[in-house]
């Protein structure tokens, strides 16, 4: 099975470039491990056209899973929720589920702080969904995700706060991402190759593709060319751990056995599976 | 005048999660400070069907400016010229200008080194270029950039490295930004707010945006909602530098003050000027 993901993170700060979008990366990360392919991570600003524009492209593509990240705050410009409702024209109404959930959260922090927090209208925002969504527990902070079905696409909105959506990932998405994915491995290995430049490396990869077709390779120069020093990525996905693992290791040292011809040497900088 | 700019990072290293997007960052930061406005940012793998998709995609949207990062290194995935000729309509062929400068590379190079490098099929690939499209130098590395205008569109492409982008950007697309942006100043600060959770702070932003519209106010949690840690972002873009640094500074003091009757406290942390 093929589970094809699309991410949209959602933040004026990504695009005045005050951060790095390093909650697409981690969530890429852990669904490539998960055996999950991303196809596309886009990001937008705070705009409610924007926002519906990009999940209206996104559906007709079909992803099994669409995430969304950020904008599910309490402030007027967290416009995630409106914009997917406008996407999928339906209303937003407050969701009775979502309402406790926000109202559990507060009241917590009431006990704890002695400090009376009333639903206001902005609270409340962050259980307004739109219709067809149901929350999903944020277990580390206010706002809930929210996930639902749209034909062949789950689609799954999450707060930007990085813990808070890692939180939500885990305990409520995984399950999702291997389910989709069926029982696949994935695994990666990268190395260090010095002395050989890239584009005298290019058709030593390429011939150590065409003999180890289910093995994906990249080389990543660690200085410019034709500067001889690339990082050079092999991955691959199976339905057997093992496999996958010898998959790689064959290619890896046929490329090692190559450079090293090239007079070039190799050294191992990276491990990945799950 | 209004520089709307799109950028598109090509490389399935950001769609493993291998790598977050820092040369998309570095570029959103550089053009903001020069009153560029960033649209969107869209990672795509090295895939010459999605490559082209999102170009053509981006080209009806009709930035002023488009970017390309990665995918323009001697090696068979590095396939970003392809994929803009396959969205332009129009053949690959090898440039006179880009093959000298590949040529001028790799001669320097043998100067260095004493070492023979032959132009190869991998390495003419690099001086390859759609019909239409300009040679930009690189020089840090060998494949140059290459600069296209299609209808009120320039569409630029700089190689993934991140050193190579930033001094091809440096050098040859800052004044493209800074003629379509006209003499324009953007101005940004950043403060700390404690005491006053999110949801609390919501409406006194929007009282002091609707006081001060030509400033932009975003909050960012630093700690997960309610717990009250928060950074204010205070942004604007004006004609006149004195006048930005005015605008930002009465709105940043306005919050301040109402954060202040409402038992919180604030600091600076950070200021951004070009």
């Amino acid at each position: 099975m093929v589970c094809i993901v699309e991410i949209i993170s959602v933040g004026n700060e990504l695009l005045i470039g005050k951060i790095a979008n390093t909650n697409a990366q981690w969530l890429a990360r852990r669904i490539t491990t998960l055996s999950g392919s991303i196809r596309r991570i886009i990001d937008v600003g705070d705009d409610l056209e924007e926002i519906s524009a990009v999940v209206r492209e996104s559906l007709a593509r079909r992803p099994t899973l669409l995430i969304l990240t950020g904008g599910l705050g309490p402030t007027f410009d967290d416009m995630t929720l409106q914009g997917l409702a406008l996407a999928l024209v339906v209303p937003l109404r407050l969701d009775a589920e979502a309402e406790e959930m926000v109202r559990a959260r507060y009241r917590n922090y009431e006990l704890e702080t002695g400090r009376r927090i009333e639903l206001t209208p902005e609270r409340l925002k962050m259980a307004t969904l739109p219709a067809g969504g149901r929350p999903v527990k944020n277990t580390v902070g206010t706002a809930p995700g929210v996930i639902f079905q749209q034909g062949v696409t789950s689609i799954v909105a999450m707060p930007g706060v990085p813990k808070e959506m890692q939180v939500i990932f885990e305990e409520s998405i995984e399950p999702i991402v291997k389910n989709a994915a069926g029982a696949m491995y994935f695994h990666a290995r990268s190395l260090e190759s010095v002395g050989v430049i890239e584009s005298e490396l290019a058709p030593l990869i390429e011939k150590t593709m065409r003999e180890n077709p289910r093995v994906y390779i990249k080389s990543h120069p660690k200085a410019p060319e034709p500067r001889p020093l690339l990082e050079l990525h092999f991955s691959t996905t199976s339905t057997n751990p093992v496999t996958a693992r010898e998959d790689v290791d064959r290619a890896a040292n046929m490329l090692t056995q190559l450079i090293t011809e090239h007079m070039g040497s190799v050294s191992q900088v990276d491990e990945q599976q799950e």
